[in-house]
């Protein structure tokens, strides 16, 4: 197995400096959201072990949980074979998702028409 | 529980007509990939059952499988909260990944190094 130094440049940046990653719970496998990094969430994000994304819509970092208590610590990252995603597992304090669901992906699609499939966590 | 008619145009594009679309193995949880659908894309994955992204560097649909039989068989396509992202748990049969691995996340990112934690398939 080789083992090479890891260098950010290599990683296929978007045009606006970004790219996708997702998150998923260690323990369980369940997929809790797909978000953005830029080079200086995704430093963070292995400096510190605290998930940061980019938030496009405040055009600032966004560690997890910052607010809210719902922190995602890193648990394993790794990227994928053309280097443009990158996927976490993460140990998930709480709902990952702003609705207070664990998952952000709540919504099936089934023959054309969609379906609620998890409720709030409770408080 | 609601159940809505779902319309494609709700779902948040980006500029080029594209939503990132994640794979994940049904039976066992693993992440396989995360690409790229059109509006196109999408009508003929939830038409079929066959997952088609979208080719950004061919500039065309993509049956998944379609030349080398590693077809993704969708089991149940969901969307996020913000919309702007699709998982999809598939029947993956053989390798996902190009490089004929089962995921396309093989290379962990560990303490400023890379590490390879999957050989491919046996043919």
């Amino acid at each position: 197995m080789t083992n090479t130094r890891f260098d950010p440049d290599t990683l296929r940046w978007t045009d606006t400096g970004l790219i996708p990653a997702i998150a998923q719970d260690h323990a369980t496998g369940e997929v809790l959201m797909m978000a953005w990094m830029n080079r200086e969430s995704l430093a963070e994000t292995l400096r510190t072990g605290d998930v940061t994304y980019w938030s496009r819509s405040r055009g600032a970092l966004w560690r997890k949980g910052a607010t809210s208590g719902h922190l995602q610590k890193l648990v394993r990252l790794s990227v994928d074979c053309d280097r443009d995603t990158i996927l976490m597992q993460v140990e998930q304090t709480g709902p990952a998702c702003h609705t207070g669901r664990r998952s952000c992906f709540y919504t099936d699609v089934e023959a054309g028409a969609e379906r609620i499939t998890a409720d709030p966590l409770p408080e």
